[in-house]
């Protein structure tokens, strides 16, 4: 069985490019074998991601980052179970969102900032989409 | 939580120029801070603007504008709550409705003349997508 | 409130061309002031005209019509209140059915010829909006 | 081919007692043989009328109606074609609205007095189901 | 043209026991006369009121109550343009949240406590309906 | 926002009995400060809990549970963003599924046991609301 | 295949008694071998039958009434594969329209009297349902 | 009242050709004084022919086929009222199905060949319709 | 993952009572440890079962048929995944069509016979529910 | 009556491209007689094929496959009646699976390899839609 998650995170500690990095090295060594595929969006405060993957895969990959010092503040936007991918081909996207327009972070907040604690899951996703079509997402950082 | 709001009301007193170009001044001051964008119409007799904000952004800006010695028969027309903005991308756009043809007005109203005080907001709404998308609004009077 | 009416009507006497020109005359002079915008079509025989604008305009002259003595079995075909004009940027298109081919007075008819008062009002409509996409609806006469 | 047909008018003159006995008795005379039924609604001021019959039937009578000079500001409210009949159990079915109750005139207007010179269509034909749901509609005046 | 608006407050000064009162005493002079209905709901902290009327009725009251120095933190919640009443029957209903049942304000909120500064207007307005629906709001406070 | 999170886990232990009269007390005590309402099932070897409450109250719950090493195998089967509670009236339900009768968990699954990790976040739902209507949910174990 | 199908026809002769008296007993014999089940209503001027079957027995049989010389006018009014019988449990319903009430006439026709030549197949299958629904079809003539 | 009516037969002899010759000619003469519009479908055993036109005039023309010796096996597979025709170009459209594509005809059919006493009526018009976009239809034989 | 399977067998031979209890017995002891449930139909000449289990235990079992020599003329006619089952509370219902009156076979059949090798899956299915809700369905044979 | 059936099987024993070879070359003897048409795909592993014809030639068909000693693990994914094929133009299409892209596999699976056995008959189908409609499927092996 197939899901979506999406949650949001903020960044603990002030090394942002080095967890950034970290995190995408170990994603492109985790994600592969066990079946995940996503994106990852972040500023210099917050993560925003979107994991997809067989049901186990993705809870047992969730549970992780809930237990990393790196995340706090964790908070689930969205989840569901899926018939089909929607980034099947990125085994880890990413978008640094500190170089999005203003006008792409307007459309769904009440300010010019990423603010995920503060968003549905309907309007992340939005986002992500958006990010995706405007080509602000790339396969490495 | 994102609204939309749209009001109409009429110009007191005649100095519609200045009046016009205060106004634009002010909401290039203020609604960037507050993460407010909208569109303003006018013609040398009414108003119509409309405004997508955060929900206590914008009922500020609207008791401010009930308050408004520059503004009488100060009307709601349209109130909404959105998933997304449909003007992210102006601070406040403009349209001089004394410029614009015939048919366009005629199209939602009974005569060839902007009159929102007797339009409901939904025809109110689309007069406004018809203006944006003759390229009848401007980001600058 | 905007209304949209179409109606058919038989032309009492026989100098058609006549009470076409005097009636297209007529309309050029009383629909601009009192904001009706509309197509008429005609063959040597019969009327069918629809008329768009404010409820009181537009039945104000309907009963001019009907206690006209140049048409007689005026009938109604459709009435509804709309949101928006499909025919604002006519003061009274005209479309002479004479010459219009065969095939698109078939479409809606038991014979290619065009005959109103046998009609629905919903193929009335249909068979203007193919008229006017086929071009066949011209400013004057 | 049936069709509905709403009209309301201004009662011309002041006898309002006799014009309505004197149209019930003009009705219950003319519509049988003509196959039209509906329902009159009126108060001391204003008359509404829906008619249902045969296309040429309610037509022919809606021109009779605008000619005669006991009814003033004639217009037109709805207009459909039907497949079935809503009232074809009532010769004329009629009702006294200055007998109804405050809140079913309030439910559709702005004050508690029937104007249908201001009300849509639809709203005219709702409050008319809601006599006829209230038993308000009655066969004899 | 008939329109609902919801709007909350909260109570500025701590006498809300005779701010109701007040209010009530003023809605049953002004409502009637000027054609609006409604329900007022409140706790000892915050009013959260739904008004029907006529549009220009109804904006004038909004603008009074917004200039009324009993009520702070004043909030439009929804607004729309009605066919049909739903409190026709309502001079001005109250209910007083404080007796509400515990259930009854967790279906909508977070905790089991007025907070309408933090509903949607969609969840406002189901609340009320619930309300009613358990006989909760009456006609006198 | 509220939010309703369900997930399943398996008893780690075996001291089943004592795990759920604990885990209700906890509930009890924990749940009504922190608005969160919903509903336990158990078999003697797996948990199934639906939590409904404000967003960030159910994901702090859910993280403790992901560390609470009475739980293991914890998976998500639904979270979802919603407008209404749908078990605003209990602090914390309970049905033991040992006593529900056959016909009733094979109408969602393969054999007639509770396996919540192998059905879809939705038939999980069905099966809960179907011991609801079933009144096989208490409010004490 | 499974097939409902319309007619209508004119009774040529007048001695309509022994034709429906005949056409009856004949339907007895006929219909039960050949699958066939229906509804036969009639005035003293037309008949208008509805048919259910395979398709190829409701073809066959309709062939023999085109070919049939008690009938003239047989015209089509309605034919539908279906998934299921409506008149299943009729092997030939009768009806006599001379019996009927003025109110359930009118329903679906400009005047009071069956003239199924000038209804259209949806509304004489309306006009059947009707009659059924009042118990006016009976098993035997 | 337009209506659509398909049928097939089976050629009654062997001289294929000239039936179809014969039949071609007699539309020609037969239809455009009718109104009837149509598409003729047929291989070297059987028909299937689509007829559009008023409701006598096509009921009519059926009546003379089932009476034809020419034709044998004759089955009704559609009937319909409609709006619009679909063919009012076509006097009577030719399409010989011995030519058509393998594909094409096993696109709804168990076998490569046209067999359309087989044939569901919704199923026939597809396959009609598929002729038409692939120009299989002409004008003459 | 749960499916419905529906088939229709004939009988091979002709000792129908013993074959009938011999595949219920069988059924008795089969079902239940493999989570299949369902219903049976026959008449002397043919069987109709529907199964409802997981994929593999239903599949598994349609093998087994497809290899029966009881069984000759197997055809599927309905098969889908479900989120719930039909047939929870039966092992396997049993219903004789030799005792079902006329028109409930008549209305999905052109003969008043069970003939479900010339029935649509979705009309065989329609069939089972109307015994279901007659109570032609029994528990024993 | 068509159908469309979707099985997936393992290969039993090892030599799977001399299995395919062979299967290929029945399938071009046996499939245009019978009327069949389709798309096999494989792995070295499994086999997953797409069957469209008459009811009883995919009913044969699929009881010779399931008797067929080179496949094992026989599973049924999808199966309908179908008013259309959309694979007429097929005899029997291939597709290698070992040679389709990562993300085109992992779109609906938990791994990038395929599973048949663990996919929704919904998702098979629309893998095999990606398939055609990137050209992955040949029509000779």
């Amino acid at each position: 069985m197939l899901v979506r998650l999406l949650y949001a995170s903020r960044i603990a500690g002030d090394t942002i490019c080095d967890t950034v990095q970290e995190i995408t090295r170990q994603s492109r060594e985790f994600n592969p074998p066990h079946g995940i595929t996503g994106v990852l969006c972040h500023t210099d405060k917050v993560f925003m991601q979107v994991l997809e993957g067989g049901r186990d895969a993705v809870n047992g990959l969730y549970a992780k980052i809930l237990g990393d010092a790196r995340h706090s503040d964790v908070i689930l936007l969205h989840y569901e179970e899926i018939d089909e991918r929607r980034y099947s081909g990125w085994t880890m996207g990413q978008a640094n969102l500190c170089k999005v327009n203003r006008a792409t972070l307007l459309r769904y907040s009440e300010c010019a900032e990423l603010n995920p604690h503060g968003m549905s899951g309907k309007n992340a996703l939005a986002l992500i989409d958006d990010l995706m079509s405007a080509a602000a997402v790339v396969a490495h950082a």
